[in-house]
């Protein structure tokens, strides 16, 4: 597949530019490894990875252009030496990271980068901006999918993201997660997720009638018809819909089902789903959309909504609760040196690591060990971080976006239940430092 | 200006192509207009309109791409007519608007869109996004700059905003609502903002000393140094930088600033401030980063930080409180018939419309009065919606941003205070209905 991410390296702060400079000035740029990790988040007991493909394809097209070099010169603050290196500079790096879709706890590292230490340093902002996207939307989604408990979800955020990688970045996460399609057609086109959707409330206005536009769209699309029946009156819409449901079920193309988007939801679908049944319509499904997250689709399933799916917009495409991640990224060693940082409330582990993880007996995930990258692992652990790039080249190619989602299906069973509760437990999922790693820490304590 | 937004049409909702083509084949291509506004948002008492050009940008360029209409051809969706009229399409219509940098409340359209039914209707989630966005990043910016009350403001927000797109808007809004300049070197190459930065954490730890490291970087960029103390033990770091500092002033180009991005920051800044004025380095400044908000701001100067200017990241660049605006796009009129819709609690004024502001003698914002577009201006009152758009074409060169800056540096200013109290008031600033406009609105009540 081409590369799909053309992100120019000069979408970085200018700290990484001027401190390349000081270190190039000094032949400072030996190798180097940083950590990606998340610091603790109080509403997210677990993460989903994702955004990594991002990253490696970044890394794969990794040079300045011209023009970004013109800029740079003509900004002044740079010698001329320093921007000519900028022009020949490739990504030579080594990768390591967890596969996108393996669920992972605060400060394990998700994604290692060794590399001269001018390329890792310039990388910065990109590598945590788009594994901190993907994977607070991952996570948010999977939440969601926990929520529906077999329910369909579709992606319906594309208005209310911040900005247009965001509404892919969404799409491609979600559907990751387990969701079953997106309203986003250029989602659906780079990334081969099923695209759905049907009409807007403007579409019934254009007509005089409700049951005009019903009838319009039936006839232009008779095999995929969701009619939007909370233009004026919901239950009025019901009724409207259900002459031209049962004209549909003659002629052999069935409607698909319904959506409502706005009212009491419980209340709605319930007189809905009972005057469908009374028509002999029991197979015409309900669909919901307006304000919906996992809890809310939580809150109505429980109190008896009889909704067959749920279109997801804002909440989900912008993980209103949680906007952000904690994602940091960090030195940990620098020519032969372990080096961490020890400001208040901050401690980064020196070295590079790697994250065991031992399962119970029944499949479950138990444990999860940070360690050195290079110990023996310990009895009964897999090993969460692979080599993915080597100088520079992709070690595999990209897996497909489905194979993705089908790993993922079975990771969030794995993870016993106390662990996934929307609302988390007091105690986290148990992550234990290595003996070997903690002996390494008291090497690398700050220097005056 | 060339144009700097490529957003293909593609990147739009699956229904908005659907209900395109059931309109097309009823021939259902007459004139509409879609008006654009947000809801009210209990925590955003104004809004700061942005992301006018984008959508501009957007809409002078919109062409469906070949390999765009391949796909769609490939999804079997759609009938061969269909994409062949999609291939030709550009958009031809008319668009008032309001400037960007203009101050905004809820309900009152902040654009508004006429063109064949099928343009309007396919533009519909580019033009929610992109306002959006911009408007709530700038609205996010404009509470900061208030609280901060002329201490500098710089964008630091690049590494976790919500994607690339949102990084740019970020700095963009934010330069626009009165910050100096921003961290993101492409923001600063593509809107000509002043771009700031000079050392993270990891330039330190990649010194033996941490003093070493201060050095190195003051060699290297003599004139522009700020150190950043916290790596290890924040007054300890300022120790470090006194000595070095009295070099750089006697060699005649003074340290700029010391930063802290950690810690107490009452409590640091105020001694640092005591160690820099008493080492006779009272023109040192004190840059403070690391979680602030307009909140924060408040909170610390109102405890007394010693702090020169902030750098503001996570919780400004993706509006942390308040991550999504209530923006919607919706059809008041269609072949000469003014409509609306009544779907519980979604209530949207038929017509189209204008916005007259009038304002006290003093200077201050009085009153907003939303009315028909045709109707007379009550008097002193200054209309807010203009022609920014004539069949497909701009009517005006895009404004440059420092110009839209300048225009909003007077407008918060005169918004009465209580009205932009950061805990907002009980009271919502005055917006009425015209006369004219409520008239309009019973002949186009909802039909069954």
């Amino acid at each position: 597949m081409a590369p799909r991410n053309q992100t120019s390296p000069l979408v970085t702060d200018l700290y990484e530019l001027t401190m390349a400079a000081a270190f190039l000035a000094r032949g400072m740029n030996t190798t180097a490894t940083f950590s990606l990790f998340s610091r603790r988040q109080p509403d997210r007991p677990y993460f989903v990875a994702a955004g990594l493909e991002f990253v490696l394809d970044f890394l794969e097209t990794f040079a300045f252009a011209e023009e970004d070099t013109q800029y740079l010169r003509s900004s002044g603050l740079f010698e001329g030496t320093f921007i000519d290196f900028l022009e020949a500079l490739r990504f030579t790096g080594d990768v390591w990271a967890m596969d996108e879709g393996t669920l992972f706890f605060p400060d394990e590292p998700v994604l290692e980068v060794t590399a001269p230490l001018i390329q890792a340093q310039l990388i910065e902002p990109i590598l945590i901006n788009a594994i901190g996207l993907h994977t607070m939307l991952a996570t948010k989604a999977a939440r969601c999918v926990q929520a529906a408990g077999g329910r369909g979800l579709i992606d319906f955020s594309l208005r209310r993201t911040q900005g247009v990688d965001a509404a892919l970045a969404a799409a491609r996460s979600s559907y990751l997660a387990g969701f079953q399609a997106t309203s986003n057609v250029m989602a659906g086109k780079r990334y081969a997720i099923p695209v759905t959707g049907t009409m807007a409330h403007s579409f019934i206005q254009a007509f005089d009638r409700e049951s005009e536009a019903f009838a319009a769209y039936a006839e232009t699309f008779p095999q995929r018809t969701v009619l939007l029946v909370d233009t004026y009156d919901t239950i009025q819409g019901v009724l409207s819909a259900i002459p031209l449901a049962r004209k549909m079920e003659a002629a052999g193309h069935p409607l698909v089902g319904i959506r409502l988007d706005s009212g009491d939801m419980v209340d709605l679908s319930r007189r809905a789903r009972a005057l469908l049944d009374e028509a002999g319509l029991a197979k015409v499904q309900i669909f919901a959309s307006g304000g919906f997250d996992e809890f809310r689709i939580a809150d109505v399933l429980s109190r008896g909504a009889a909704i067959d799916a749920f279109g997801m917009g804002t909440k989900v495409g912008v993980s209103a609760d949680v906007p952000f991640t904690e994602m940091v990224y960090k030195l940990v060693r620098y020519r032969d040196r372990d080096v961490c940082k020890h400001s208040p409330g901050k401690v980064t582990l020196a070295g590079e690591k790697q994250v065991f993880r031992r399962m119970n007996p029944g499949g479950e995930l138990k444990e999860d060990i940070i360690g050195c990258r290079q110990e023996r692992p310990p009895v009964d652990t897999r090993a969460l971080l692979h080599p993915v790039m080597e100088r520079g080249r992709r070690t595999t190619p990209a897996p497909s976006l489905a194979r993705i989602r089908e790993t993922f299906r079975g990771e969030l069973p794995k993870l016993p239940v106390k662990f996934r509760q929307l609302v988390p437990p007091a105690g986290a999922y148990p992550v234990r430092i290595s003996r070997q790693l903690r002996a390494l820490q008291p090497k690398a304590a700050p220097q005056g």
